[in-house]
């Protein structure tokens, strides 16, 4: 409704009304100007109804919404069903053009306009969360690990020759079979034992650069967040030893938005050294459904001809879940989002050290892991040479305790070619068991309270359990969390007073 | 609800009335019950109410929304806004596992049945629609392009020393680049004329072949849909040389799916010589929004290496939104919609003839294209040497006519390194000028004759515009259809009578 | 988004793009120009998209969703669930003031003007349905029977010494309870027996405002939609005595709109003689939720009245229900449904009539109901004496048929101090026991076609068991539908093949 | 799904992880089991995907649900709009029978129960909240005044002769009207002014009664919440009085169940003397869109009665507003929110306190209204005699703040045939203008701020304003709210910073 409408809807409303109702629309209507005028992620969150309009007016500017358009096309975004349509708001042009994955589209202006939004506003909050050297990213419609692939084939084009990968050690599979997929040969660097924590072993790194041939190398593939107590890569010196080798350098910062120390370190890399490209995974670091990163780096062209590497177009629906939630939440929003993981990772220390040695066992010194902890699992709490550890997973899955992983050495394992001792310790002989835990974004004190209830009755029975049936052996433990490990006879019991 | 809960609200409703819900719920858990035993894409779709219950009924299998869960992991699938938790219908824990997209995710059950039974309705549409020899798919979060990437990636692991792929020549850009981005070197094969159509030149992918050496070849990568006056590739006879050759065969059957005679050549190929993968997209074919496509093959073990190349989770939403619409069809429901096509087809060439032929063009003679067909653009109709015809897309364009092409000799450009004569004509040199219109699955009667009235009106004005402004010469015309032309002086006019 | 929102999309997408989108939203803004400057119904529907765009508008009027509007009132239209909001497009304020149910909202600018288009549509509706003659209209939040006693209420005050309402009989509880609720008597005028039809008792009406004196009636209560074999009253003629006697004639046109036979009758009845008013349901005849009605007449003074008794705010939500439906359906989508209506009376005629025949029954001769039916049901199809027919509507009932009334004999029913003979067959004494069904707006020949059989298999059933279980009384029939009868032991079957 | 579904996902997905799902789901449905065995409003508020959950089987009950249901009555619940259709939920039956509002339809199984447990946790509530005296309700989709009207007319059937309605003054329009429109005359009985309290005189009320026969007064009929400086009525006397003289009481306590005094006062009206309905909307009370009030009373048979009159079925609209909200809050989240309110009230109070004194005003000792309170217009602040006061409320209204009444003295006002002197102030003569402010359920510290430091720049300017245009008289304030007093110069502006 224009102002004209507003006219005549005064011969049908009171005039004095309409015209508030019109000053209403006014503001809003501001909003969205302010919002196209400015293309910054706004301050304060806007309200659902108001995210609601805009979405719905970007979408009568795409060509399928039109009244009276004819498709003579082979893609004309008709949509069969209604279920489907309603969900992505009669967006389906999805985004991007068969060169460019940021490409305007002539049939889709709206979803084009939200999707350079969604960039802008995600170039903002990486930038908001500490990494001012980014000058640009880009939003795909893939997971990290996908994203990691693309940047390596886009690096393949400017060092044809580059065979290697150099990797310190992180062990998740899809980090490591990125390498792979992207058709090249991982060179895994092993972590160093300092203290508790699992550091980047810099020597190494230098060592096989120079025997493998800088030219050869591809580039240091490095990580933020992991899983304690492996802790971030010392990213500030190996983005000096790419600058001195002049080899690029990728970094998997797949949930490190959400810590201010693990931005600091790219930021500091960007800084003094070369980074090319970080990555970050949007479910992870903002709350949206799992299906999308940002691949983002201080150079510009850089990330211009990662965007170009996808060929064809793209689904829009992880630019518009990260374009409403940012816009919902606002930057504000988001800090207090930060500020309360903060919080709780401090709560969630305290209260399993607190657990930790009511049963004998202690929390893990990790102080350079700023998202993921650690807890000891020794004979004391659950059986010794940690055989019976291994259930502890399990126990924890069937009273609903989703998240943790039980990490015991014994396990090694082929991926991809490649065979990792003891895979999921990040070391092929770290000292101890133990169980991890995390603090992630959107995590409550509910959440670590009935976490922390449920372990301290778990520990108590697994200690138990490891006295009555010493001679079980469970295997090793997967580490991909608790899951993988087969059903108990435990029933599910997801409540903790009934 | 379960029998218990009915029993009780017969204390509340007379039980008569209460047992005959009981009834109308067992017959709907009935329907449930048969999708899950038989696995099958059903035959009659379901009602959307329906379809949003077993949605429910999946989102409650997933650990995020468990009542009393508690999440300590760095991934729980916690969704910030509402808005997008309920678009996702709370879904959020994507689909696949580190280690492989068709992996089954502990946290989430729900989400995993919904991907293995989207996957069940990809292959069964795939054999519904001609492939019979379909032995597996896999449904991937990608457009068709990256897709192709994927595909590529993965036999780079058998053929570690090819570096070439065989291309007969199909001018869309996001083809090509799928070469390109996944490391190798285009071998393009210059297509034949033969009467209007253009099509595989045979003998020249065999020279190649024997003079690159069939090791040194990927795979040759072949086209079924695609623009008149192009046709199909000839699959049969080259899938025969692979076989011959021991050289792979990718398939790109974007928008093939839709027609029997595109998926009949496939199942040929599969049937007489060598097809590795074959790939659509499924927004395209399937009327969902842009953002997903189905690899599929004859060889199961194939697909299931293509599946483990991704790594990491990957967005749930073109599985969620394939599922819901092959549900709420049923096969009844698609295969009407494939009749319709057709019909549609043979009305817009007959339409399409006619207003040419008042004009003084012609329909050209494609035969072999199933689903686009071009009429000529000569001086009669628009102007002399074709210049003038590059203004008819961007006036079809302010009409609110979607999806046309104008072809016009002259563009050469530059793509990923390789220089294309006369891009966008799929020739170095076609004889003349076109505009290309397709049916497209989901077109309708209404699109049809408002797209040969608009049509009529243009080309009416078109031609006497090329008297008044003989010498203006617009430049080639971009062949990504109109809208990348510059705006002209038309307003916007969707309407035809009004 | 305005213009100069338009205006700076333009840096982030091409010009050409936004412009053509900028000129499609021009054309969505002037469609809903068009509405507020023509305040009609519009010929052609409008689709779902931009009636939630207006919805969404219409929503943004409400001081409830002002930005930064603050309520220091005691009702400020919060609302406590997101859901509820939503479900209500965030119009929380209802329609009308404490005076007066269509008086203008202060807070609610926008509830206010969709009330005032609902009740302009309303009023085309009844002009297009047939009755030209209505010159006001009021949608009250209430079904019809609340509806008619809001008018019996207002009459009270024009005449304050009646106390009767003359009423011919028709066998709905609701119709009678009006008169009682309004405290008035209801003095019933049993109907003639013409053939199989029940008519007015012309005759008997003038004799008893003869009787009673016209100045103690206070209406005469007439009826248009009922089930056969009862047909609509003789309004022309009922209206001709009420203007003779100077009497307030009230019609209840219960489901009538849809038939034009029942539109012509009432209009015929204002043009020829008096009518106060005719009250319509919304769900019955415009296929929305239960909930609303429509008081119309030819005398606006007598609407405002009505309108003007409802004291308080009401229920926006009927008013919603029946915008959006008219809206949506347009004049042409609203004929169309009228016109299929006439199809299926036709059709359910015919194969009812077939059927009957078959087992030895006869549809009733009713040709002045245009909507509802009546086949009989003698000894031959159902055992004599009617005893067994009751079980009919339970056995249909059980398979999934709805809405047929199995109307016998012998059941004497008290209804708030009224005994009426044989409730439910608007006399005392029907020749025969039958059975009912209605073609109403919305069925469709699925509908006809399953119950036909389901019909034809349980009469064969319902013949067989009267021969075993003679002695077996089952009562007298309830009229109001099979579904108070109770539980048979057949069990649900709503499947016509399996 | 039920068991023996999860049990063939087994073959899809891991045993597992679908028995842990099982598990979740089972938990679910224990929740909706407890519901449905315990027949309580649970404490605990159930989340949004339960309740919609519960939404979505309660419509699988209706038989417009039913697959393969065919229907051949006059109304099927068949919606036309799929937008409608959503919103309801597919409940489309409405509630009650034509005989009761209350009753069980055949038909809706699902729409009934739902009904049923609306009614039964609104009972719950009104108990929770302080008339644990209270024996039956029912949930009327009538704004407070219909459902007032609706318990006259049933009173009227106990008390054929009776006339009179004894009501002490209270100036809303629609409280005065409700006798109106249900026949009755009203005794107006005028307040006493105590204090600055206008309160209940009791001896006016027993001098009527003997004066005009308690016999010949229908009931008399009170209220509770009402705006300051009126305060609620002296509930237990005129419960007294009603029972020593055998004569009916009705209370309005239209917003009265957010304050526990208000309940208090019911409760101990019942205790000692007579009550027969107390009517509360549940707009006010429960923050839901408008539309539906609660009929309340220790009698069960008179509730019974009352439901009995409605004729016809009614919208399900309201019933659906409260279930969802009063499950969604659970009784603890209620109680949170009468809690917030109470503080709200304290806060309000002294921030108006505060700005009166800051302007030479004060705020009108009201101690015994717990909700509404009233700020002096004297001279001082606003200009001398009160004339210039009206401006305040419009200029309150263009700062988006809504809800204020001003009241001055000098406004006559015909209702219905009565003549209020001063309507609006509650009293014939009432000392001073005022200002009305509420703190009612759901008020946030936000809205208070803002109306109060808007209030205090309004009141400055207000003061400079009469200075100059000292001669012009704005006329009476309307008192039902700013928003009809016509727009002034003033702009619209919401903003607080700006």
């Amino acid at each position: 409704m224009n102002s004209e409408c507003f006219g005549l809807a005064e011969r049908l409303v009171d005039r004095t009304y309409v015209q508030q109702a019109l000053q209403a629309k006014q503001a809003l209507t501001n909003q969205i100007r302010v919002l196209l005028e400015h293309r910054k992620w706004p301050e304060e969150g806007w309200d659902e109804a108001t995210v609601e309009l805009l979405l719905h007016e970007l979408a009568l500017m795409d060509s399928n919404n039109f009244p009276g358009n004819c498709g003579v096309g082979e893609r004309e975004a008709r949509v069969a069903s209604g279920l489907v349509d309603r969900r992505h708001f009669r967006l389906g042009h999805g985004i991007g053009r068969s060169g460019d994955i940021s490409a305007i589209q002539p049939k889709a202006a709206g979803s084009s306009l939200l999707n350079r939004l969604a960039n802008i506003f995600a170039l903002d909050v990486i930038k908001l969360a500490g990494v001012r050297a980014a000058a640009a990213c880009v939003l795909v419609p893939m997971a990290t690990g996908m994203g990691i692939v693309l940047c390596l084939l886009t690096l393949r084009h400017q060092r044809p020759q580059a065979k290697y990968v150099l990797w310190p050690r992180i062990d998740q599979k899809s980090c490591f079979k990125a390498i792979k997929t992207a058709g090249f040969e991982a060179v895994v660097i092993e972590n160093r034992l300092e203290g508790d924590e699992l550091r980047t072993d810099l020597a190494a790194v230098e060592d096989k650069l120079q025997e493998l041939g800088a030219d050869n190398v591809l580039c240091v593939y490095s990580t933020t967040s992991c899983f304690a107590p492996r802790v971030p890569d010392r990213l500030e010196e190996l983005a000096e030893l790419c600058k001195k080798y002049d080899v690029p350098h990728v970094i998997n910062n797949a949930y490190g938005v959400q810590s201010s120390k693990c931005m600091h370190l790219i930021q500091q890399a960007c800084r003094v050294g070369r980074v090319d490209a970080f990555i970050q995974s949007t479910d992870k670091n903002f709350m949206v459904p799992v299906g999308g990163s940002i691949i983002a780096g201080p150079d510009e062209r850089f990330i211009a001809e990662v965007s170009k590497m996808y060929p064809g177009r793209a689904s829009a629906s992880p630019s518009i879940d990260l374009f409403i939630t940012l816009l919902s939440l606002g930057r504000s929003g988001y800090k207090k989002l930060l500020a309360e993981r903060k919080e709780m990772f401090q709560y969630l220390s305290a209260e399993l050290s607190r657990v930790a040695e009511e049963k004998g066992e202690r929390l893990l010194k990790t102080p350079h892991n700023p998202i993921s902890m650690a807890m000891s699992l020794t004979g004391s709490a659950a059986g010794h040479d940690g055989k019976d550890v291994t259930q502890l997973g399990a126990m924890l899955f069937t009273r609903c305790v989703s998240g943790t992983r039980v990490v015991a050495p014994g396990s090694d394992k082929d991926i991809a070619g490649h065979t990792f001792r003891n895979f999921g310790a990040h070391h092929d002989n770290y000292p101890c068991a133990y169980l991890t835990a995390a603090a992630a974004v959107g995590m409550t004190k509910t959440d670590v309270d009935a976490f922390i209830k449920r372990l301290g009755k778990v520990l108590g029975k697994s200690k138990s359990r490891s006295d009555e049936r010493e001679g079980s052996f469970a295997g090793a433990a997967e580490p991909e969390e608790q899951g993988s490990v087969e059903s108990t006879a435990d029933t599910l019991d997801c409540s903790d007073e009934r």
